[in-house]
């Protein structure tokens, strides 16, 4: 492995930072790069321009983006973004992860049953508000309490006076704070999605490779008052596509990064919690496929979470394996000397020390209260029902205190996006339930021992499976009017409540929170504010130029249309086709991954072979960034992000030009296959049709 | 779970011990346990039919059972037991595994590479001379030292005098020490094998369940100076298989049990030993199923491995079900409680106790000494290249020592199989071996941290991935012929060799070697010493009605054909029918571990659907057991023990009649199977026409 990029760029000199660091950065909405875009492309973007693409963006609820694509409030994200909407409309009767779904009038769309969709529509920089709150407390753990009751106030009054979904994010790892505030829309319906076989083409093999033929795409629409919302902004289709060496934009929702981490807690992270979170992965994998290989039911209610594990797992073994080369935490250590050197003198200097003790301190934190915190809260599992019980716990006691007294997911803020959750109609699967409660409490036992005092109390005599099943079928939060009535109940009625698996998550409540507690005075707090020294340290060195780390919130990536040089020396052509399909189809025979639906394999003839299908392109993405609409210098749509390559996985901590890679469904290929193989053509019709108008 | 049998019965009195412990037992075959067989079944068998069932009874190199069933020499084994030979004889173009295998003559027979099948000739009881070694020895450290030379002294001896392979076997944890010498075989053919799909059908997923439907046998065939062997013992079919009830025995080699465990010890296996075996084996299973979908060819030579960790990931995720249950330990606790209630006032009370304080006081520094001793001796992995080296380097070492100082694995004793396994021809692929050194490496890099000085060390600056890579690209030690010039080198030149992957080993050695020894001196040497305290207790208690735990040599165990009741309630019959495979394919298909192969579906019509296929019984057996013959009272072949239901991976701690159940393919089903499927007339004539001599 090379020096990474990111490593070089931040040691150069001032002036040449923006461009010399290349397509690396996921820009803020009001913070485009403007100066570079114009210097290395000569591209310069309208205020009208920016403001349909950041309303015409769309967060999932389920963890992904979208982007809007008609007048009618049609919403375009990916198959894998929306498959857990599939999977909750599914029966063992109807699975439409297995057959796909075409809705061929509004009536025969489906609602799903806790969908949310987030539009951001203002920022608002609270910095100032939010650090003059912390300004008196003693110490970090002071201050960080302060913090958040600040917030929450914040978020509470924008979302009194405004009624829009109010969020404060901390950007620069506790450098700046900024307030968002969302459109929220709840009902929103499914509309097309292929089948899983040609939306996952190649599963788990293929998984963050390229070459790749995926249709990885699936459509939405938004209702408001049970029509199709009529949104001002909605983006057009470019019928051209994009060619090599194009210029591209991605405006999606990359979830998180640590690029900004210090060299000491990138090491923490190669060394504890990477290989930490792989363990709880690989474990996860094997019981999960082990559940599904007992019978077809099984597998078909198991399948989202297994999907989940398998792309966790790859995605954090590929970042592993790039924190595993020593060239990388070394790479960090010299741009920190390379920093220090040059605030060598002013008063930043210090601060950059203090600020990188604090996070180093804190790492000793971390490994002291990692195993209750991690298996109290923070990794609280056990399933659904028991998500629910502890929500609903809480929820009781949080209500009666002041909003911004609460843990901040109790807050007024955020109580319609909760309420959608804990009252969702969504089917509940009994051996599912079981299962995730049994590994649950087996993985307990296999971390702290069988006679650990937390073990004793949560097993009450019982194997982890015995104690799973009683739980499950114990209880009678399956049924969303018990729900209501738990809620309802006062803290006297709630202490005796007999419902087990109330009594269960009311065991432990304190010991969770008191672990949260630890956990957000001794870890967290400190970070933040060795992370805002750090931030100020760079922004004196570096001016505005710095972008701050992935916040799940949304971003502006730039690059071009290029493929790459694999280690082994091979070039990697950015484009695959439609045809293309069928051959890797045919080369994989055997392997069930590769097998092509029935739908594709008739429409074979029909389809133009030589159709773009799947690109690359140099753009700076992450997981979360999934569905992102990728435009050309018109905002026009050219493709729809999926994946990344392999190289890119290490976007976590990096980002090299020369590998990492972004993947993307070409608009060519995605309406050929709606049209020709699909009959999707109104749809097509829809998206294409109607000109976009230029404002 | 119910209090486990074990646990109540060996607390009860003397007198009934033998008969109230039901079909527990896996006994020494000279110590079978002629009273209970006697008193229960009325069985009484001679001396010669127990020599029989002897000297026809195989243990395989590869890690199981076999036995000796034609007069020429034929030897019956499971598929998955043959499964690394029928490996190692493929190639890309022929793949035994995928086709089966089936000589229609002689000349057609395949030599294996590196098979070694050893017969059990005679037994000796030296636990006088082994403990008379260790007499004047200070500590439990030069006890467990001068007790290992004096084995080695034995050995060394035996097998100049008899020319027979000899093995000293401790027994008891350590209670006793008896000779075996073994006849020993290496010029050892395939003969038929079956499919894959139909020996394992069902894979993973009814893998230690029950109902199965699996042809899981093997036929080699034993030659002697270039012509098949011609046994004076061998066994005969039973051409009306076992009847439900019916009394049936084994005779094979079961691995290991632990049952002798103190209490302590087996709340250690549960709360770390078993977890931390679980969490390699689920890291491994992911990363094999990871390589093999990179293509056919992965998914062809990394079969073996994966079905291994598979296997062993299955057998210790039961085990630990079971020790996950608070009732295991706290039976074992019970019984301890009782043996010491028994003995108090006689001088083994404190034998007792200081056997148990030598066990516990052994698991502390288990828990330090574990790091250094798994990665580096232990669990020393990373191919079969690295491996080769290691073996070379030390043999050199080794054997300028006199035979009784060295590592007991290049004693003059074992040194013709230490050869067979160093200079196989059998194929070593280059891309395995990168992918289990990388991840060997990368393990190492999880576990100690990139900074580690031994991983430091070991790495040389390059990520795991590229270490490997260089690391076998480089290696001349697939060249059988460069190994034989390795072994011939003196330690000058030895350590000049300029192979990386010698340079690799060597680096490493005498950490290795210094890490072993801490080990044996601080964990090995207590225990024994511990346990056979212990065993002295309990021989004192209960006299020589207690069998020892399993040691992978030649164990007899009786039982009767029958179901159980699960712990739903359900009666599980116990046989299953050649046509209910058949059911089975249908109602899992589209689940490829149950697609038929076409020979099977294409003899559907001729097969007779109501001939027994699988059948369960309640034989105590465990891991290195598979492909025991199971015999009648007469000693004639009824069937082949391949597999036992979930309850029965409890047996490595405890055994229940209630629920534990061993699996056997039915003689009958066999026998129509290689009729009617694969036209096997003549190897069935050659088994079953001849008359068995009674003796």
């Amino acid at each position: 492995m090379d020096l990474p990029k990111f490593v070089v760029s931040t040691c150069l000199c001032l002036i040449a930072a923006a461009t010399m660091r290349a397509e690396e950065g996921m820009w803020l909405p009001n913070a485009i790069p403007a100066e570079a875009l114009k210097a290395k492309y000569g591209f310069e973007g309208s205020p009208a321009l920016f403001e349909r693409l950041q309303k015409a963006a769309v967060r999932f609820s389920t963890g992904g983006s979208g982007s809007v694509v008609s007048p009618a409030g049609l919403v375009m994200t990916n198959h894998h973004v929306g498959s857990d909407m599939l999977a909750k409309l599914s029966t063992p009767e109807r699975d439409l992860l297995e057959t796909g779904f075409h809705a061929h009038a509004l009536a025969e769309e489906l609602p799903c049953p806790d969908l949310e969709l987030n539009i951001l529509w203002s920022i608002e920089d609270v910095t100032e508000r939010v650090v003059a709150a912390a300004k008196g407390s003693a110490d970090p753990a002071a201050a960080g309490a302060a913090k958040r009751r600040a917030i929450a106030a914040i978020e509470d009054e924008s979302e009194k006076t405004t009624a829009l979904t109010s969020e404060v994010v901390t950007l620069y790892q506790g450098g700046r704070y900024h307030l968002y505030r969302y459109k929220t829309f709840r009902d929103v319906r499914l509309v097309f999605a292929p089948e899983t076989a040609i939306a996952f083409f190649g599963g788990d093999a293929d998984n963050f490779e390229f070459p790749r033929f995926d249709l990885d795409c699936c459509f939405f629409r938004i209702y408001e008052d049970g029509k199709p919302w009529e949104p001002e902004h909605f983006l057009a289709w470019d019928a051209d596509g994009a060619q090599a060496g194009e210029l591209v934009f991605t405006w999606g929702h990359p979830g998180s990064t640590n690029r900004l981490y210090t060299a000491d807690h990138v090491a923490f992270m190669r060394d504890v919690e990477e290989p930490a979170n792989l363990r709880r992965l690989w474990r996860n994998e094997v019981k999960l496929q082990t559940f599904m290989g007992r019978g077809a039911e099984n597998a078909r209610i198991a399948r989202e979470d297994f999907f989940g594990t398998q792309n966790g797992r790859k995605s954090t073994q590929g970042l592993l394996d790039a924190l595993q080369d020593p060239a990388l935490v070394a790479g960090k250590r010299a741009e920190e000397a390379a920093l220090a050197a040059r605030l060598a003198g002013r008063p930043e200097a210090a601060q950059f020390d203090r600020g990188r003790a604090l996070v180093t301190g804190s790492l000793a934190a971390w490994r002291r209260l990692a195993p209750d915190y991690f298996a109290l809260e923070r990794r609280f599992r056990g399933g659904d029902l028991a998500q629910i019980a502890r929500m609903l716990v809480r929820l009781g006691a949080e209500s009666r205190k002041p909003s911004p007294e609460r843990l901040p997911e109790y807050g007024d803020a955020g109580r319609a996006s909760l309420e959608a959750m804990l009252y969702s109609p969504a089917p509940i699967h009994v051996e599912l339930e079981i299962e995730r409660m049994a590994s649950w409490l087996a993985g307990l036992a296999e971390e702290r021992g069988l006679d650990d005092a937390l073990v004793v109390r949560l097993l009450e005599g019982q194997s982890p499976r015995a104690r799973a099943t009683a739980l499950v079928r114990g209880t009678s939060l399956g049924d969303v009017g018990f729900r209501h009535a738990v809620a309802a109940m006062n803290e006297r009625e709630l202490a005796e409540c007999a419902d087990p698996m109330i009594r269960f998550v009311l065991s432990i409540d304190a010991a969770a929170r008191a672990a949260r507690k630890a956990w957000e005075d001794e870890v967290d707090s400190p970070q933040r504010l060795g992370y805002a020294d750090i931030a100020s340290a760079r922004f004196a060195a570096f001016g505005d130029s710095v972008y701050p780390d992935a916040t799940f919130t949304l971003r502006m990536s730039y690059g071009t249309v290029q493929g790459w040089t694999s280690t082994s020396g091979e070039a990697i052509p950015p484009f695959t086709t439609l045809g293309g399909t069928f051959l890797r189809a045919e080369a994989r025979a055997g392997d069930p991954a590769f097998a092509l639906p029935a739908s594709w394999l008739g429409a074979r003839g029909r389809l133009q072979a030589d159709t773009p299908f799947n690109f690359v392109s140099t753009n700076d993405i992450i997981g979360g960034n999934s569905g992102s609409p990728i435009v050309d210098a018109d905002g026009e749509i050219v493709g729809l992000i999926f994946d990344g390559n392999l190289d890119s996985l290490a976007g976590d901590v990096v980002y090299d030009i020369t590998r990492n890679r972004a993947t993307s469904v070409d608009a060519r290929g995605m309406l050929e296959a709606m049209r020709v193989v699909y009959g999707a053509t109104a749809l097509v019709d829809e998206m294409t049709k109607p000109v976009q108008p230029r404002r």
